[in-house]
């Protein structure tokens, strides 16, 4: 049983700083449509920032109730699977109140680490024991900031790009990793 | 070899009618930061209006001679793979023009063809004749318009869902589709 969660804060900015960043409607839209492709059980969207919480209900309100969902229903379906939480301890209440198991944390990063896991062995986590709440953990802006990742139960091994580059749009770096863990194929 | 085409007209819209669609800023940096990972030679966004064309341009230009590559070289550098070209036959002439070779075109859609090729039978073509130019060709609005299909070498098969559903945006259908045909795993 897979989640996602996209992090705004804690992040970090180019210089490493601490920073929160904005949701934004890109973000809502290409995950929430790539989680129902895959099954994803939800995808958190997390800020502490009230107003940005506020920006982001509005957003799926207009699909979700508004003209939005008459016009496109399978917008409609695929942003019902997202929820807002303030911090990863929330959506973990959230996962354990509605699941009854608290998530394994899987945190991901553009950089390589000693303790990484591959998608191979994550997929067969997830095959072996499809009741277990996984949470996927993307960050926005320059990545997750590293207390998240210290915290993190496992890493997931970094998308390699062909000579080492990887700048993926957080929104690329999802939809790639739910195709290899998730695909039917 | 393989290149990419974004194509926005022809295009269909959710009732079948043809239509042109704008260039979005994301379409832009997600698929070319995509196509740097995964090693792509070009990719093409297509538009035959001239206003189009110039919008993409002043984007490309903020990266690439503006302040914008100094803030994120590696930004400048994705965007370095884009080329924009009025229609298909304009970017097949630049693709013989640089590399001797007419490109074989493969159309994409969410849709399933009698005639449609897998990925496996495609990686094989890439890998067996590596100078022969190959175009995955993408629509925008509800997909490319059935002229394009009928006129491509190949369709190729669509990203299946879990049960069927199958409304990805074009962004995450790009990266999932150089992640199955061109990832060194």
């Amino acid at each position: 049983m897979l989640f996602l969660a996209l992090v705004h804060y804690p992040t970090v900015n180019k210089e490493g700083r601490t920073v929160t960043t904005s949701v934004t409607n890109f973000d809502i839209h290409d995950i929430s449509r790539a989680a129902r492709t895959y099954g994803v059980t939800s995808y958190f969207i997390i800020t502490p920032v009230e107003l940005q919480q506020q920006f982001t209900r509005r957003i799926m309100n207009h699909w979700l109730e508004g003209s939005g969902g008459l016009y496109n229903p399978s917008r409609k379906e695929a942003l019902e699977g997202v929820d807002i939480a303030s911090d990863l301890a929330e959506a973990g209440d959230v996962i354990f109140g509605k699941h009854g198991r608290h998530p394994v944390w899987i945190a991901t990063s553009a950089k390589k680490y000693p303790n990484s896991i591959n998608c191979g062995q994550l997929k067969s986590k997830l095959e072996n024991d499809p009741e277990q709440p996984i949470c996927l953990v993307f960050g926005t802006g320059y990545g997750l900031h590293p207390q998240i990742i210290e915290l993190a139960d496992h890493i997931l091994e970094p998308i390699r790009g062909r000579d080492g580059w990887n700048h993926l749009s957080v929104r690329s770096a999802v939809s790639i990793y739910l195709d290899r863990l998730l695909a039917s194929t």
